[in-house]
């Protein structure tokens, strides 16, 4: 059984997500190898360099369930790295000593370099299509609560009336940056590897960019225009834009947490019987989504200073810090998949209570419109001293317990400059909701500039 | 004196570069908020929201010379943030109390970010200048050792011949997409803030939105769809962008302290006199711009983790996690002005030793080459087999301290493939450069894809 | 004007404190290291290794006030580290060329690391002060509201009662757990260098550890037993410590902030007129010093990591690495301060509010003492039994919006086995308070194992 | 198959070992959470608070073998934790009702954070004596190679002599270190955690405390003065201190991974037929221990940092960063466990080659005494002048390619003080060992202070 929490037999679908770990499995990084090599076997029969018949023998046994892996696992330990092992297993499964031509004028790096590639394609689109799910469900409570009001917060203080619909854009366009950024990464994320030992091409003399080109339009991948074995930039900006979208989730998790809380209650993640149940505690129903975002999203921000360290190579091949991208770029993907699959979930079925947003709004007696009432006196006695004024009436009703409204109306300055009905007016939060609704509008237009 | 070595009298020119300290001191900072104010004024006197003259005389004021520093720092101390004591000394510095009408329906945190952005602006032109200088540099070194043989390096143990030119390509390609890189963030990160306390624009009527377009042309920044006051990940991938380009200078550094040891001896950073001394070796001379830019690389790194935290904003403002920006954002800058400045003093100057290059190549008797003779063997008897001997050759002249070249020509499978000349021939570095030149060529043409 | 904000002239005193900033100042670390080298003439005049008359020479100038930095700066520039122009100053301001006997025999990174550590001692005992005064603040909380009850909560859903001077013991214990951490400490990190340029103390000759230990008495420092110039652990523990320290100071701070929210109101931090306030919403008092604190924590958690990777140094000077420690260091000092000065405030003098603790006990009509109901009903009918009945009616109450107790008390199979005052009484949270009591007591009393 | 490399079937046992994966497996983990709550029972019927014969049923099926895993995923999904899935099973296990008695009056974290704290100590236990096993592999180096001359290295630049004992005494000196902190630390790790819901034993009325001193007892924990559910500092400190351990590891692979260099030739690592092989560069043997935890530690250093984040936990149960800890304690087991095993391989197998190391301290041509001559001529003519003459020297000697020695000798200052016998004396490294060999036996004896 596993000892991380991803391959757990009990945690793996809180910590990951099936997909996900598939496209990282030891057997599909392998057959990654495979495809690989396959490609390669193709090309260069096409281009005369191994004979036709190899081509075909190798192409036939490029799948991962020939492989052993027991015996696999040996010979990556006395290696210190798997392709090599692949290639003699391959060499052996070939018939006629074809698979002599197998592997031909390459080296473990570009094989496992173009397979990772691989690997980040294909987990790039998982991450886009929950991106984009998680972008629907945002617009969706953008566009319904557009209108409902409920208190922004301010150093988890209650500040002015905003509207629960305006606070999903605000979420919302923050996914609607990362999906443009998911866009822009791919011409430099999906370039493929294919230089031989020192990334020269000098094991096929004259043939090798012609072998590089036929390579990459095989496997659909960018052709680099030179070796990028221990230039890892295009792989630590994957791993930053995963700790970019994920932190996004972090906050959306946090605000929903605090949104949670039994004493605040504006919204809960959808809820099945027993879920987030606790053994103690019969009446609790815990945000087990957030909790999970919560706890994975710090991982991930460390996983992306780890690979900014694995950019730390040394000359033509590294001596360990590529190492840190194989373990980590595995689990940064794995946990990212778990936040996105989480977020997705509850955010698809969040809970809005609006009438508990409205209680809320109201608990401080309308001390949150205070802004409003101290601009409506603004041009009259001054924007400063609106403000002294105001802020002064609200320390005596905090103070003193006393309604603020009243305070307001009693107030000799401010009741001559504004009528009784005048005050409530400023008070109500309805009235002073900005353009929350204009807002959302134009971030689910997607504006910007 | 300072307790920060980034502003410490002695160090602060090896830790960050004064033109870089100029845009996060106290002073700019101050000046990018008065910059905010002035625009605000400016735009809402064009609006008719306040007097013509008060803009005028908000104007005249916004001049950072004109705040006293030390009241300043006890205004903010009080209130938690700056901003708002800026305003008061603004408002007191304003004749026939026009100050009243400055800073009017805007919020603490849309000055300080919009002025952050300014300073990201600011600092980022640093940044591009500098990285454009290193591509030249490198192009430089590129083009002049196109064909200068030297070993590639794998593990730390010399490989196959490749050349400097070709070296310094594998780095310079990774600037290339440095540079794209900046001209893309650009769009996300040059984008103002401007939304009230809750981002709304509720204190502003409907006129919210025509200020937030004057402001953002004013200040020549994008305009933003919806309020980012804690969505941060516009903040955080300049961070990670910064971690990037510092990531390769991290690479680079390390590959020349390891050519500069005094047992390779292929490359030597500038050298003055005096430079690198050490206070009890005098035959020393250490590599001072590579050594400071590994010393702050690992810093940055965590500055990037730092700001992938600070994306965890709870609400519409946070209660902590903003102040990472606050702290983190303005070192993270000087840190890697530093490197970058380091590097481009470095790179421009780098002296190259080829005799010793071809004297390391010729290190380990031809061994270097063997790949080249598995290569010449393999068509002939298979690729593993090659493999297999020539690799039980090297390791018999390694054990026995004989003649890898010798070895080889003694070997009745080899000597009946081979003849003693084409064994020189391929044992010789300069005939298995492979297509070094070419990728040289290619990556200055910048051609990818 | 600074860069940084530990060093700026507004928030200096936010993000660090003077005592602590004048032990990593310029002048204070060139100090220390006139400190070593005075210890060092003295201790080898007393030897007879250079003449008395040199020694007192060289100590009537080790006076930070006679060093020019500016020509330190430019000095330190052309070398890359500061010792050796301080000794080149230090020699000039010798008189009768006496100074030539200073810095015999030593290298740069023994004055380096022993001034390390002194300012490490110096800090440690600033760290130690404000560690115990928490602790202090901390007790006299646990003692005050050892009975005060309030409601514990798990996953920020209200569980159980506890005492608010339960909740406080539970952050002293982690405290004093840290002054038991902080004394283990010293014996390992108040330990100097002195070992010459490679450690071995080649050039004193036979007198060299009869220098080494005349230095460390003379500075009262643990005697190294062989150099550590690249082996940190000494310095990374450090980190280590105040990581620990600061992440208690982390979770109370979180704490805090959660019970001062408005819709929770249990707590305030410590208030005077206009601390806290915002520029537009007059009714807000801001948890600043939790704020603050909240905002520095995730940076010192990642000057930890820089501080570990400042271990990976190369030989016996490392050639990077040893720079992460000089920029970090003194941050990592200077932050954490700020950390345990903002605490040592907050805490000092916190506002609580036993009404509103009990005014949220009751917020859920008795629910949060359903593990009570469930222990009562356990022996009666079986604890899982029990747990599914209590569960089940938590969860009508919740939806249906009755009351709790009534529902309890229809229920017919616990009508059967509890009376209707049973019932109250197990639902009145004081009744509920387990233990709280007696583990304040025996936390102030530091009882463990 | 897997999808981490920790529990792949090709790499698990080279980022991590058998050993510690079985520490923390799933089933492991549910063992221990059985054998807590089995204590639990035993305890609990010992003091009549449950009936002996339900003890007994529920201690005879406290075997993770009995426990449905595929269900108990299914519940942790749905719960958020797995103990109550665990409980629900142990209860149905058991016969006649009598599993009612399980789990009585404790909580999910009480098992879980006991369960931890057993892990821990099982995984310290791999740990110590891993650590142990290699401080004798490095004292059996510094005892062997106590007089053996090679050159000393700063900034990557050759220095002065040292001999490799003492520079194996060195990495030594750190590993008593930590065997010290492994002792210390115990007291405080190993402490089991038994308080209910809130930590306050509300749930057993006034035979609390008896349950909780019973179960430490039986379990042989220390006992904690009040619950540490959310202070995590006893968590963290013990991942603090594997950063420190493999942070050493760290450097030793580092100086490892340069002296095998093939320019350099000093060690290699323990050679076994194919090990560190390349596809396709025969004559290559990869330090491939120095590699793994080269390419591991980087990644334990992120973890640390994200386990003092785990530090940051609300109220009295955490929302989220609890869940860190889940991820990362087991991971940072693993990935040390196999640093150590790497290490501990390569340190007591290392092939050492003096004559390499002579041939390297002769590099130079008498250079790296420079020190040695200016210490020589310091006495005679004053230490700074002897610095800038021996300094001139030396750069004429690298500028001119001429003999360091000649030069010396030919100089009429030198010469007016030393004659050309007393040069050579100076220049010979095993003249300059200075106190290499003291140091290796007062670290061998483990004298401080």
């Amino acid at each position: 059984m596993a000892a991380t929490l991803i391959d757990s037999v009990v945690f793996c679908d809180l910590f990951s997500t099936q997909a996900m770990r598939d496209i990282f499995s030891d057997k599909q990084r392998v057959q990654y190898y495979l495809d690989v090599e396959a490609a390669l076997a193709k090309v260069q029969a096409r281009l005369g360099i191994i004979p036709e018949e190899a081509a075909k023998e190798i192409c036939s046994h490029c799948n991962a369930d020939e492989i052993d892996f027991v015996r696999l696992k040996a010979q990556t330990e006395l290696i210190g790295y798997p392709v090599f092992g692949v290639v003699q297993q391959l060499v052996a499964l070939c018939d006629k000593g074809l698979g002599q031509w197998c592997h031909w004028g390459t080296t473990t790096q570009d094989i496992t370099d173009t397979a990772t590639v691989l690997q980040i394609r294909a987990a790039l689109e998982l991450v886009e299509t929950d991106v984009g799910a998680i972008s629907i469900a945002l617009a969706k409570l953008a566009k319904e609560y557009r209108d409902t009001p409920m208190v922004a917060r301010s150093n988890l203080q209650q500040a002015v009336p905003i509207t629960f619909g305006y606070k999903a854009a605000v979420w919302l366009a923050g996914f609607h940056r990362h999906q443009q950024r998911l866009e822009e990464i791919k011409k430099r994320a999906l370039v493929g590897e294919f230089g031989g030992a020192a990334g020269n091409l000098a094991s096929l003399g004259s043939q090798g960019l012609a072998v590089q080109v036929g390579i990459m339009e095989e496997l659909k991948l960018g052709k680099p225009c030179i070796a990028w074995h221990t230039m890892r930039d295009r792989i630590t900006e994957v791993a930053c834009l995963l700790g970019l979208i994920t932190g996004t989730l972090g906050k959306i998790a946090l605000d929903i947490k605090l949104m949670a809380q039994t004493e605040v209650g504006e919204v809960s993640e959808p809820f099945t019987s027993g879920r987030g149940a606790s053994s103690t505690m019969p009446q609790k129903h815990n945000p087990v989504s957030s909790v999970y975002i919560s706890g994975i999203v710090p991982i991930i921000r460390q996983q992306v200073a780890a690979l900014l360290n694995a950019m730390e190579e040394d000359h033509e091949r590294a001596t360990g810090t590529w190492e840190i991208e194989w373990v980590v770029l595995p689990e940064i993907f794995c946990l990212s998949a778990a936040t996105l699959a989480q977020a997705r979930f509850a955010l698809s079925g969040l809970n809005v209570y609006p009438e508990n947003m409205m209680r809320n709004l109201k608990l401080t007696g309308g001390q949150v419109s205070s802004e409003a009432v101290m601009m409506g006196l603004g041009p009259k006695i001054g924007r400063e001293k609106a403000h002294d004024l105001v802020y002064q009436i609200c320390c005596d009703a905090v103070e003193s317990g006393q309604s603020f409204a009243e305070l307001l109306k009693q107030n000799p300055e401010i009741s001559a400059n504004l009528s009784s009905s005048e005050v409530d007016e400023l008070l109500d939060p309805k009235n002073y909701l900005g353009l929350c609704g204009e807002m959302v509008d134009q971030t689910l237009a997607g504006k910007e500039r």
